[in-house]
Protein backbone atom coordinates (compact mmCIF):
# COMPACT_ATOMS: atom_id res chain seq x y z
CA UNK A 1 0.00 0.00 0.00
CA UNK A 2 1.62 3.07 -1.09
CA UNK A 3 0.39 5.04 1.93
CA UNK A 4 1.49 8.53 1.06
CA UNK A 5 -0.92 8.59 -2.03
CA UNK A 6 -3.91 8.65 1.16
CA UNK A 7 -2.77 11.29 3.36
CA UNK A 8 -3.58 14.88 2.84
CA UNK A 9 -1.02 16.77 5.49
CA UNK A 10 -2.92 18.94 7.30
CA UNK A 11 -2.10 21.91 9.62
CA UNK A 12 -5.32 23.83 10.80
CA UNK A 13 -4.20 25.40 13.94
CA UNK A 14 -5.20 28.70 14.22
CA UNK A 15 -2.08 29.35 15.68
CA UNK A 16 0.50 28.17 13.65
CA UNK A 17 2.49 30.01 11.77
CA UNK A 18 3.71 31.02 8.16
CA UNK A 19 7.05 28.80 9.17
CA UNK A 20 4.90 26.04 9.92
CA UNK A 21 3.12 25.84 6.70
CA UNK A 22 6.52 25.96 5.20
CA UNK A 23 7.49 23.21 6.60
CA UNK A 24 4.43 21.60 6.20
CA UNK A 25 4.76 22.00 2.07
CA UNK A 26 7.97 20.99 2.85
CA UNK A 27 7.66 17.81 4.09
CA UNK A 28 4.56 17.17 1.80
CA UNK A 29 7.11 17.34 -1.12
CA UNK A 30 9.73 15.01 0.61
CA UNK A 31 7.09 12.73 1.69
CA UNK A 32 4.96 13.01 -1.97
CA UNK A 33 1.73 13.34 0.06
CA UNK A 34 -1.45 13.25 -1.69
CA UNK A 35 -2.23 17.02 -0.72
CA UNK A 36 -2.10 19.52 2.03
CA UNK A 37 -5.20 20.83 3.41
CA UNK A 38 -4.69 24.44 5.64
CA UNK A 39 -7.41 27.59 6.14
CA UNK A 40 -8.92 29.73 3.66
CA UNK A 41 -6.12 32.28 4.31
CA UNK A 42 -3.34 30.23 3.11
CA UNK A 43 -4.97 28.71 0.01
CA UNK A 44 -2.93 30.88 -2.05
CA UNK A 45 -0.27 30.39 -0.07
CA UNK A 46 -0.23 26.82 -0.27
CA UNK A 47 -0.93 26.56 -4.05
CA UNK A 48 1.79 29.28 -5.13
CA UNK A 49 4.36 27.22 -2.81
CA UNK A 50 3.30 23.57 -4.38
CA UNK A 51 2.79 24.84 -8.27
CA UNK A 52 5.44 22.72 -9.44
CA UNK A 53 4.59 19.34 -8.10
CA UNK A 54 1.34 16.81 -7.71
CA UNK A 55 0.47 18.00 -4.68
CA UNK A 56 -2.97 19.35 -4.02
CA UNK A 57 -3.98 22.03 -2.23
CA UNK A 58 -7.17 21.31 -0.17
CA UNK A 59 -9.29 24.22 1.77
CA UNK A 60 -12.01 23.89 4.56
CA UNK A 61 -15.26 25.57 4.13
CA UNK A 62 -17.17 26.93 7.39
CA UNK A 63 -14.45 25.07 9.19
CA UNK A 64 -15.05 24.11 11.90
CA UNK A 65 -18.61 24.23 13.11
CA UNK A 66 -20.61 24.59 9.84
CA UNK A 67 -22.75 26.61 11.46
CA UNK A 68 -22.26 29.78 8.85
CA UNK A 69 -24.84 30.63 6.09
CA UNK A 70 -25.17 28.58 2.97
CA UNK A 71 -23.92 31.56 1.10
CA UNK A 72 -20.81 31.90 3.23
CA UNK A 73 -20.24 28.72 2.61
CA UNK A 74 -20.61 29.00 -0.59
CA UNK A 75 -18.68 32.35 -1.44
CA UNK A 76 -15.94 30.91 1.03
CA UNK A 77 -15.38 27.84 -1.52
CA UNK A 78 -15.47 29.94 -4.91
CA UNK A 79 -12.98 31.90 -3.64
CA UNK A 80 -10.75 29.41 -2.71
CA UNK A 81 -11.53 27.80 -6.03
CA UNK A 82 -10.08 31.65 -7.06
CA UNK A 83 -7.15 31.06 -4.69
CA UNK A 84 -6.38 27.79 -6.04
CA UNK A 85 -7.88 25.31 -4.05
CA UNK A 86 -8.15 21.95 -5.66
CA UNK A 87 -10.09 20.51 -3.27
CA UNK A 88 -12.76 21.59 -0.57
CA UNK A 89 -13.90 20.01 2.57
CA UNK A 90 -16.79 21.79 4.23
CA UNK A 91 -18.59 21.14 7.06
CA UNK A 92 -22.91 20.09 7.29
CA UNK A 93 -24.93 22.28 9.51
CA UNK A 94 -24.97 19.45 12.25
CA UNK A 95 -27.83 21.46 13.98
CA UNK A 96 -30.16 21.32 11.06
CA UNK A 97 -29.01 17.59 10.71
CA UNK A 98 -30.24 17.19 14.41
CA UNK A 99 -33.34 19.26 14.38
CA UNK A 100 -34.29 16.32 11.47
CA UNK A 101 -34.54 19.48 8.70
CA UNK A 102 -32.71 17.17 6.21
CA UNK A 103 -33.88 19.38 3.09
CA UNK A 104 -31.62 22.07 4.47
CA UNK A 105 -28.65 19.95 4.90
CA UNK A 106 -28.70 18.75 1.57
CA UNK A 107 -29.34 22.35 0.40
CA UNK A 108 -26.38 23.50 1.88
CA UNK A 109 -24.26 21.32 0.42
CA UNK A 110 -25.43 21.72 -3.10
CA UNK A 111 -25.27 25.32 -2.49
CA UNK A 112 -21.50 24.42 -2.56
CA UNK A 113 -21.28 22.02 -5.43
CA UNK A 114 -22.70 24.45 -7.49
CA UNK A 115 -20.20 26.85 -7.00
CA UNK A 116 -17.18 24.17 -7.33
CA UNK A 117 -18.90 21.41 -9.92
CA UNK A 118 -15.18 20.78 -11.28
CA UNK A 119 -13.33 19.90 -8.40
CA UNK A 120 -13.73 17.97 -5.57
CA UNK A 121 -16.15 18.98 -2.62
CA UNK A 122 -15.71 16.56 0.62
CA UNK A 123 -18.01 16.74 3.01
CA UNK A 124 -17.67 16.59 7.01
CA UNK A 125 -20.24 15.14 8.95
CA UNK A 126 -18.42 15.55 12.43
CA UNK A 127 -19.43 11.90 13.64
CA UNK A 128 -18.09 12.89 16.95
CA UNK A 129 -21.36 14.56 17.50
CA UNK A 130 -23.69 12.00 15.52
CA UNK A 131 -25.30 8.78 16.08
CA UNK A 132 -24.59 5.63 14.22
CA UNK A 133 -28.59 6.26 12.73
CA UNK A 134 -27.31 9.91 12.18
CA UNK A 135 -23.93 9.63 10.33
CA UNK A 136 -26.39 7.03 7.91
CA UNK A 137 -28.43 9.58 7.18
CA UNK A 138 -25.82 12.13 6.64
CA UNK A 139 -24.14 9.48 4.17
CA UNK A 140 -27.19 9.26 2.68
CA UNK A 141 -28.06 12.94 2.11
CA UNK A 142 -24.44 13.14 0.78
CA UNK A 143 -24.77 10.40 -1.71
CA UNK A 144 -28.40 12.22 -2.82
CA UNK A 145 -26.75 16.16 -3.22
CA UNK A 146 -23.89 14.67 -5.52
CA UNK A 147 -20.57 15.72 -3.36
CA UNK A 148 -17.61 13.56 -3.55
CA UNK A 149 -16.32 12.39 -0.63
CA UNK A 150 -18.04 11.92 2.92
CA UNK A 151 -15.03 13.08 5.70
CA UNK A 152 -15.67 11.94 9.23
CA UNK A 153 -14.04 14.85 11.39
CA UNK A 154 -13.16 18.13 11.76
CA UNK A 155 -10.38 17.60 14.48
CA UNK A 156 -11.82 20.53 16.32
CA UNK A 157 -14.58 18.61 18.81
CA UNK A 158 -13.42 19.17 22.63
CA UNK A 159 -12.96 15.84 24.17
CA UNK A 160 -13.52 14.46 20.19
CA UNK A 161 -11.99 11.44 19.13
CA UNK A 162 -11.77 11.93 15.31
CA UNK A 163 -12.03 8.79 13.36
CA UNK A 164 -13.20 5.69 14.42
CA UNK A 165 -12.84 2.14 12.50
CA UNK A 166 -16.64 1.46 13.65
CA UNK A 167 -17.87 4.83 11.83
CA UNK A 168 -15.94 4.36 9.05
CA UNK A 169 -17.26 1.26 8.68
CA UNK A 170 -20.60 2.34 9.00
CA UNK A 171 -20.00 4.99 6.20
CA UNK A 172 -18.77 2.76 4.07
CA UNK A 173 -21.86 0.07 4.22
CA UNK A 174 -24.21 2.97 3.71
CA UNK A 175 -22.10 4.41 0.78
CA UNK A 176 -21.71 1.34 -1.24
CA UNK A 177 -22.56 1.32 -4.52
CA UNK A 178 -22.42 5.47 -4.92
CA UNK A 179 -19.65 7.13 -6.12
CA UNK A 180 -19.08 8.86 -2.66
CA UNK A 181 -15.47 8.01 -1.08
CA UNK A 182 -14.98 8.47 2.36
CA UNK A 183 -12.09 9.98 4.12
CA UNK A 184 -11.52 9.84 7.96
CA UNK A 185 -9.71 12.54 10.09
CA UNK A 186 -9.24 13.57 13.29
CA UNK A 187 -6.70 11.61 15.81
CA UNK A 188 -5.04 9.73 13.25
CA UNK A 189 -1.53 9.42 14.83
CA UNK A 190 -0.07 6.02 13.82
CA UNK A 191 0.50 3.43 10.99
CA UNK A 192 -1.89 0.42 12.35
CA UNK A 193 -4.52 3.59 12.87
CA UNK A 194 -4.27 4.20 9.23
CA UNK A 195 -3.82 1.05 7.47
CA UNK A 196 -6.55 0.05 9.72
CA UNK A 197 -8.99 2.88 8.58
CA UNK A 198 -8.31 1.90 5.08
CA UNK A 199 -8.70 -1.39 5.53
CA UNK A 200 -12.11 -0.18 6.52
CA UNK A 201 -12.83 1.94 3.26
CA UNK A 202 -11.32 5.05 3.94
CA UNK A 203 -9.68 6.60 0.42
CA UNK A 204 -8.25 9.02 2.11
CA UNK A 205 -6.63 10.16 5.31
CA UNK A 206 -6.43 14.04 6.93
CA UNK A 207 -3.67 13.63 9.27
CA UNK A 208 -1.26 16.24 11.12
CA UNK A 209 1.20 13.36 12.02
CA UNK A 210 1.84 11.98 8.51
CA UNK A 211 5.16 12.22 8.52
CA UNK A 212 5.75 10.07 11.55
CA UNK A 213 2.82 7.34 10.00
CA UNK A 214 4.89 7.30 6.73
CA UNK A 215 8.23 6.83 9.19
CA UNK A 216 6.56 4.25 11.11
CA UNK A 217 5.40 2.62 7.82
CA UNK B 1 -24.98 46.84 39.36
CA UNK B 2 -27.41 45.37 36.81
CA UNK B 3 -25.62 42.48 36.01
CA UNK B 4 -28.65 41.37 33.29
CA UNK B 5 -27.78 44.19 31.39
CA UNK B 6 -23.87 43.21 30.70
CA UNK B 7 -24.91 39.87 29.50
CA UNK B 8 -24.89 38.00 25.95
CA UNK B 9 -26.63 34.94 26.30
CA UNK B 10 -24.73 32.77 24.04
CA UNK B 11 -25.19 29.43 22.39
CA UNK B 12 -22.83 28.46 19.58
CA UNK B 13 -22.10 24.78 20.06
CA UNK B 14 -23.25 23.81 16.78
CA UNK B 15 -25.44 20.26 17.66
CA UNK B 16 -27.45 23.06 19.59
CA UNK B 17 -31.33 22.25 18.09
CA UNK B 18 -33.88 24.48 17.17
CA UNK B 19 -35.27 23.90 20.78
CA UNK B 20 -32.06 24.77 22.72
CA UNK B 21 -32.17 28.34 20.47
CA UNK B 22 -35.90 28.92 21.66
CA UNK B 23 -35.14 28.22 24.84
CA UNK B 24 -32.16 30.71 24.39
CA UNK B 25 -34.75 33.21 22.83
CA UNK B 26 -36.76 32.52 26.24
CA UNK B 27 -34.30 32.94 28.58
CA UNK B 28 -33.19 36.01 27.29
CA UNK B 29 -36.34 37.90 27.58
CA UNK B 30 -37.48 36.12 31.07
CA UNK B 31 -33.93 37.46 32.40
CA UNK B 32 -33.71 40.80 30.50
CA UNK B 33 -30.52 40.39 28.95
CA UNK B 34 -28.40 42.39 26.63
CA UNK B 35 -28.61 40.12 23.90
CA UNK B 36 -28.29 36.91 22.39
CA UNK B 37 -25.10 35.36 20.85
CA UNK B 38 -25.80 33.00 18.06
CA UNK B 39 -23.96 31.19 15.11
CA UNK B 40 -24.28 32.88 11.62
CA UNK B 41 -26.89 30.30 10.14
CA UNK B 42 -29.34 31.39 13.16
CA UNK B 43 -29.40 35.29 13.12
CA UNK B 44 -32.61 35.44 11.38
CA UNK B 45 -34.01 33.18 13.45
CA UNK B 46 -33.27 34.83 16.75
CA UNK B 47 -34.08 38.80 15.02
CA UNK B 48 -37.62 37.15 14.09
CA UNK B 49 -37.96 35.76 17.69
CA UNK B 50 -36.89 38.74 18.80
CA UNK B 51 -38.25 41.63 17.10
CA UNK B 52 -40.08 42.94 19.72
CA UNK B 53 -38.13 43.42 22.39
CA UNK B 54 -34.84 45.34 23.19
CA UNK B 55 -32.73 42.24 23.26
CA UNK B 56 -29.90 42.87 20.65
CA UNK B 57 -29.31 39.63 18.35
CA UNK B 58 -25.53 39.48 18.17
CA UNK B 59 -23.60 37.12 15.66
CA UNK B 60 -20.17 35.67 15.09
CA UNK B 61 -18.22 36.09 11.83
CA UNK B 62 -15.07 33.72 11.19
CA UNK B 63 -16.16 31.88 14.17
CA UNK B 64 -14.06 30.32 15.84
CA UNK B 65 -11.03 30.15 13.97
CA UNK B 66 -10.48 33.58 12.20
CA UNK B 67 -8.26 31.77 9.62
CA UNK B 68 -10.93 32.03 6.84
CA UNK B 69 -9.95 35.37 4.37
CA UNK B 70 -10.72 38.77 5.28
CA UNK B 71 -13.40 39.12 2.59
CA UNK B 72 -15.22 35.99 3.46
CA UNK B 73 -15.25 37.64 6.88
CA UNK B 74 -17.24 40.56 5.21
CA UNK B 75 -19.22 38.77 3.28
CA UNK B 76 -20.42 36.74 6.23
CA UNK B 77 -20.65 39.77 8.25
CA UNK B 78 -22.75 41.82 6.03
CA UNK B 79 -24.91 39.06 5.33
CA UNK B 80 -26.20 38.67 8.99
CA UNK B 81 -26.64 42.94 8.97
CA UNK B 82 -29.16 42.24 6.47
CA UNK B 83 -30.15 39.15 8.38
CA UNK B 84 -30.86 41.00 11.14
CA UNK B 85 -28.08 41.03 13.41
CA UNK B 86 -27.06 44.25 15.64
CA UNK B 87 -23.54 43.95 16.21
CA UNK B 88 -20.88 41.07 15.00
CA UNK B 89 -18.53 39.55 16.71
CA UNK B 90 -15.46 38.81 14.63
CA UNK B 91 -12.31 36.87 15.03
CA UNK B 92 -8.50 38.04 14.37
CA UNK B 93 -5.96 35.89 12.30
CA UNK B 94 -4.07 34.94 15.01
CA UNK B 95 -1.50 33.32 12.67
CA UNK B 96 -1.09 37.10 11.35
CA UNK B 97 -0.67 38.00 14.98
CA UNK B 98 1.92 35.30 15.29
CA UNK B 99 3.61 36.26 12.53
CA UNK B 100 4.18 39.85 13.58
CA UNK B 101 2.22 40.82 10.67
CA UNK B 102 0.48 43.62 12.18
CA UNK B 103 -1.03 45.28 8.84
CA UNK B 104 -2.93 42.45 7.77
CA UNK B 105 -4.18 41.92 11.46
CA UNK B 106 -5.77 45.68 10.72
CA UNK B 107 -6.77 44.92 7.43
CA UNK B 108 -8.16 41.76 8.15
CA UNK B 109 -10.80 43.80 10.52
CA UNK B 110 -11.15 47.26 9.28
CA UNK B 111 -12.34 44.92 5.67
CA UNK B 112 -15.14 43.87 8.09
CA UNK B 113 -16.14 46.93 9.64
CA UNK B 114 -16.20 48.43 6.37
CA UNK B 115 -19.73 46.80 5.79
CA UNK B 116 -21.06 47.71 8.95
CA UNK B 117 -20.16 50.69 9.83
CA UNK B 118 -23.19 51.50 12.09
CA UNK B 119 -23.44 48.52 14.34
CA UNK B 120 -21.33 47.46 16.88
CA UNK B 121 -17.74 45.24 16.07
CA UNK B 122 -16.37 43.29 18.46
CA UNK B 123 -13.02 41.89 17.97
CA UNK B 124 -12.05 38.44 19.36
CA UNK B 125 -8.48 37.93 20.22
CA UNK B 126 -8.49 34.54 21.43
CA UNK B 127 -6.49 35.47 24.96
CA UNK B 128 -5.38 31.79 25.79
CA UNK B 129 -3.36 31.07 22.07
CA UNK B 130 -1.41 34.39 23.51
CA UNK B 131 1.31 35.87 25.06
CA UNK B 132 1.03 39.31 26.92
CA UNK B 133 2.73 40.77 24.41
CA UNK B 134 0.55 40.00 21.81
CA UNK B 135 -2.69 40.93 24.06
CA UNK B 136 -1.33 44.22 24.06
CA UNK B 137 -0.58 44.69 20.34
CA UNK B 138 -3.68 42.99 19.62
CA UNK B 139 -5.54 45.93 21.27
CA UNK B 140 -3.54 48.35 19.69
CA UNK B 141 -4.23 47.38 16.42
CA UNK B 142 -7.68 47.11 17.12
CA UNK B 143 -8.14 50.98 18.50
CA UNK B 144 -6.27 52.05 15.16
CA UNK B 145 -8.54 49.78 13.19
CA UNK B 146 -11.68 51.58 14.91
CA UNK B 147 -13.50 48.30 16.02
CA UNK B 148 -15.81 48.98 19.00
CA UNK B 149 -15.23 46.06 21.12
CA UNK B 150 -12.02 43.78 22.34
CA UNK B 151 -13.09 40.75 22.91
CA UNK B 152 -11.05 37.62 24.81
CA UNK B 153 -12.20 34.46 23.70
CA UNK B 154 -14.17 31.92 21.33
CA UNK B 155 -14.89 29.73 24.28
CA UNK B 156 -13.95 26.98 21.77
CA UNK B 157 -10.00 26.33 22.49
CA UNK B 158 -9.12 22.93 23.62
CA UNK B 159 -8.29 23.01 27.01
CA UNK B 160 -8.78 27.21 26.93
CA UNK B 161 -9.61 29.01 30.03
CA UNK B 162 -11.45 31.64 28.51
CA UNK B 163 -11.62 35.44 30.08
CA UNK B 164 -8.93 36.02 33.01
CA UNK B 165 -8.77 38.57 35.22
CA UNK B 166 -5.37 39.71 34.58
CA UNK B 167 -5.96 39.57 30.92
CA UNK B 168 -8.99 42.21 31.20
CA UNK B 169 -6.89 44.32 33.54
CA UNK B 170 -4.22 43.95 30.38
CA UNK B 171 -6.41 45.05 27.75
CA UNK B 172 -8.07 47.81 30.29
CA UNK B 173 -4.91 49.46 30.70
CA UNK B 174 -3.98 48.73 26.64
CA UNK B 175 -7.15 50.14 25.97
CA UNK B 176 -7.29 53.55 28.54
CA UNK B 177 -7.97 56.55 26.60
CA UNK B 178 -9.93 54.62 23.72
CA UNK B 179 -13.39 54.35 22.49
CA UNK B 180 -12.69 50.27 22.83
CA UNK B 181 -14.71 48.47 25.27
CA UNK B 182 -14.15 45.32 26.70
CA UNK B 183 -15.71 42.12 26.26
CA UNK B 184 -15.08 39.22 28.27
CA UNK B 185 -16.25 35.59 27.24
CA UNK B 186 -15.93 32.37 27.45
CA UNK B 187 -15.72 29.80 30.87
CA UNK B 188 -17.62 32.16 32.46
CA UNK B 189 -19.64 30.59 35.34
CA UNK B 190 -20.43 31.87 38.53
CA UNK B 191 -21.06 35.14 39.84
CA UNK B 192 -18.42 35.92 41.20
CA UNK B 193 -15.93 35.14 38.03
CA UNK B 194 -18.80 37.79 36.28
CA UNK B 195 -19.00 40.71 38.91
CA UNK B 196 -14.76 39.95 38.93
CA UNK B 197 -14.38 40.70 35.38
CA UNK B 198 -16.92 43.83 34.91
CA UNK B 199 -14.58 44.93 37.88
CA UNK B 200 -11.69 44.29 36.17
CA UNK B 201 -12.46 46.50 33.43
CA UNK B 202 -14.94 44.31 31.37
CA UNK B 203 -17.84 46.27 29.60
CA UNK B 204 -20.07 43.01 28.44
CA UNK B 205 -20.03 39.09 29.56
CA UNK B 206 -20.28 36.57 27.36
CA UNK B 207 -21.71 33.66 28.47
CA UNK B 208 -24.00 30.33 28.23
CA UNK B 209 -24.23 30.36 31.82
CA UNK B 210 -26.07 33.70 32.08
CA UNK B 211 -29.36 32.01 34.18
CA UNK B 212 -27.15 30.43 36.71
CA UNK B 213 -25.61 33.66 37.44
CA UNK B 214 -27.99 35.55 37.51
CA UNK B 215 -30.30 33.42 39.62
CA UNK B 216 -27.39 33.66 42.18
CA UNK B 217 -26.79 37.50 41.94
Amino acid sequence: MELNNYIEHTLLKQDATEENLLKLYEEAKQYKFFGVCVNGRNTKHAKDYLKDTHIKTVTVVGFPLGACTSSTKAFEAKEAIENGADEIDMVINVQALKDKDYSYVKKDIETVKKVCPNNILKVIIETDLLSQEEIVKACEIIKESKADFAKTSTGFVKNGIGAKIEDIKLMAETLKGSSVKIKASGGIKTKEQAVALINAGANRLGTSSGVSIIREY
